[in-house]
């Protein structure tokens, strides 16, 4: 493992396995000093091109919970208004001796280019509406401390399907571990070609709710597009929104994921988001403890052989 | 002492240890490594909605002088701008871990709910026009540094005191010491009820110049309303502002405070500032201290009994 | 040495120290864990008014490489949108304890004013179209490390001369360690008077192309006036752009310089950036050491004698 951009270049097996670390790190994060020196003295970049608290945040938690420094580059205060390429600014910030560039970009496949043409470690930290592979991570952790097991577990994402990096790398995870994977959406808002996807569709959630293990809601993303697709946030309430009532017929051992942030009130509702289904906040605490497994994997290769 | 929400939650012994604390941090400040272990292994977290210099490297300061770690969530780069609720943002920062939460925000009050819906020791960095109690204690340390006792202190607040969440908390915690404390301010810059303030008005500086042991001016703060409520600049500091000629009147012994951002030619003469009476920077490094005692008071607390 | 202000300020002979210093930084900079506890307990406070990537992160980086903690203001979550003056935020900033002052400023002489008036040592990170100290030490240590010594060599300094803090200060401390210096520009971006520059001028960079060691390209700063210079970037291209034409005519041992960010395009065409003549990364990496090697000199000199 070289790199972490897409959740399909990993096999189930490396997906446990990483899993099984993050299982570690959670243990690491409940000690009384939440750290270990494991990455002394290594260096991890963040290139975050687009707004993030959870993604950023956490990725920042995972690198010193390692004991590694962390060099953060944020477009607002930098070079990028000045107009300078990606390229360049990724071989800037090589040239500062990073060991790894955790990236978070607007565009389809930037990861790769950087990974390109720094010849370092990288991770995809959100690439356009493409892959999230971390956050599927964190997703197949919460559900895998929940059930025991993903595999056999029913789960429906809800929502903004076409634009979400999330609902492809987290369904992609889901399926190599053995669940079964239903996406919930207006038409408009499921991708034009799901070949490959290996999912059922359904465009209500009345129609699975009663069989699920698992709701996976997405957030409306208005910043995204989502808005134009769909005629208004009543009519999607009224179709999609996880209501009191719509979890309430729920089964009893079913949870609610959400990858944050809720639109309280949109996809959710705020009793439901606060109610004890509600996996949210867990997700929260795994993606520090995967990502510092990923971190792990990538940079202290050679201590483990 | 499980938060520091507001002055008005402490006994006037509460504040002093609290100051004797800060006493002992000023001198760890001045050692030529500046730092103890005392918080090694826990981390402070910076919710900061609201623009500040001071407060916010202030407690990141004092945080690391103690050995902390310090996450700080700015909400420009953040879910903020895809309307995260308060409540879910300060959910999401617990899920990452801190052992404390920093507040500041725009709303009174918002420190209070984010106490309510983490469960985690709060510290009120400053809440609307309402609250700033470290502020008030870096003042009383400066003020007990100076004079040797803030008892029987004549203190005058001059300014916007209707706007100003440091004209409530210091004249809370410095009456509660044994100062007077007189507001002088036009009536649009007051308050409009003082009922439970204990204080003395005056409505112009001449009126009280002669009798006070401590100036504190407070800014104009244009960006909060203040502006609309008097005439013109040249008009308040007709009244209002400690020009030259005003500070060669006052007693002796007296002293300057102001909580900064100054607005030098405004509220207060340039060479004033930079005068020997004024304890602007004191009242700087003294915030470092305060904030080291009270992370202290709530973090520290098993080591102690 | 007390400050880093300007390069004339030092001697050949303390430029030769400082770049000796950084060539001992450059090997710490390439160890397995590359930071040594030099400036353990020290802190170096970064006041940059202007957006930087490099800049700001290689202090940074030279800083935590040196043990050193850090604390940065950034004007944009600050006092300074409250209309603070330089003098007080300078002031503030003082107060909380640090141990020198970085300051990028686009005003010409800020630093000096802030080592006026706050008494700490200062380095001079970029003052408006003014000066750039650590630049022109980076320029100077890459072209040592590369040819040997610069003693004798033929640079030219291409683009817009006039609004460039980095020409001036890389000039200068190449003209003291015995280069020869070639200014190539339109008029209307050369600086109006030469005097004490101690340089040659030219036009058209093919008038100086076959005679060079160094091309050291700026970027056409559109955001400082340039563009209003010059007819139209296609006509600067065309006499002072660095096609592969020109690149291939450029004696063999000839290398190429820039400060970064690149205008890939314009000054620079993308196959010269990346081919092996360019030494823009050489750059950033010496750039994390020549700015050790100042901190060093400036807080590391007790345990010198």
């Amino acid at each position: 493992m070289n790199h972490l951009l897409s959740i399909d270049d990993l096999s189930p097996a490396a997906i446990s396995e990483l899993l099984d670390l993050g299982d570690g790190f959670v243990e690491v994060l409940e000690r009384d000093v939440p750290k270990v020196p494991t990455l002394r003295g290594r260096t991890v970049c963040l290139l975050f091109y687009e707004n993030s608290t959870r993604t950023r945040l956490s990725f920042d938690r995972a690198a010193k919970a390692l004991s590694a420094d962390v060099v953060s580059f944020a477009p607002g205060g930098s070079s990028v208004s000045k107009g300078e390429s990606l390229k360049d600014t990724a071989l800037t910030l090589k040239a500062m001796g990073p060991d790894v560039m955790i990236v978070r970009h607007g565009a389809t496949g930037a990861p790769w280019r950087v990974a390109e043409w720094t010849g370092l470690p990288v991770i995809n930290a959100g690439d356009g509406a493409h892959e999230h592979p971390t956050q599927a991570l964190l997703d197949a952790l919460t559900l895998r401390q929940h059930f025991g097991t993903v595999a056999g577990l029913r789960v429906a994402i809800v929502g903004d399907i076409r634009h979400s990096r999330v609902a492809r790398s987290t369904s992609s995870a889901l399926l190599a571990l053995g669940a079964t994977v239903t996406l919930v959406a207006p038409r408009t808002l499921l991708p034009p070609d799901l070949t490959g996807w290996n999912v059922d569709t359904a465009d209500a959630l009345d129609d699975v709710l009663e069989e699920l293990d698992v709701v996976y809601l997405l957030r409306i993303q208005q910043e995204r597009g989502g808005g134009d697709d769909f005629p208004s946030i009543a009519e999607y309430v009224g179709r999609f929104g996880l209501t009191r009532d719509r979890a309430a017929r729920l089964p009893e051992r079913a949870v609610v994921l959400h990858p944050g942030p809720m639109n309280r009130g949109v996809e959710i509702d705020p009793a439901v988001a606060d109610g004890p289904r509600a996996l949210v906040t867990q997700q929260v605490s795994n993606g520090i403890a995967v990502r510092m497994a990923v971190l792990f994997r990538l940079l202290a290769k050679e201590s483990q052989s």
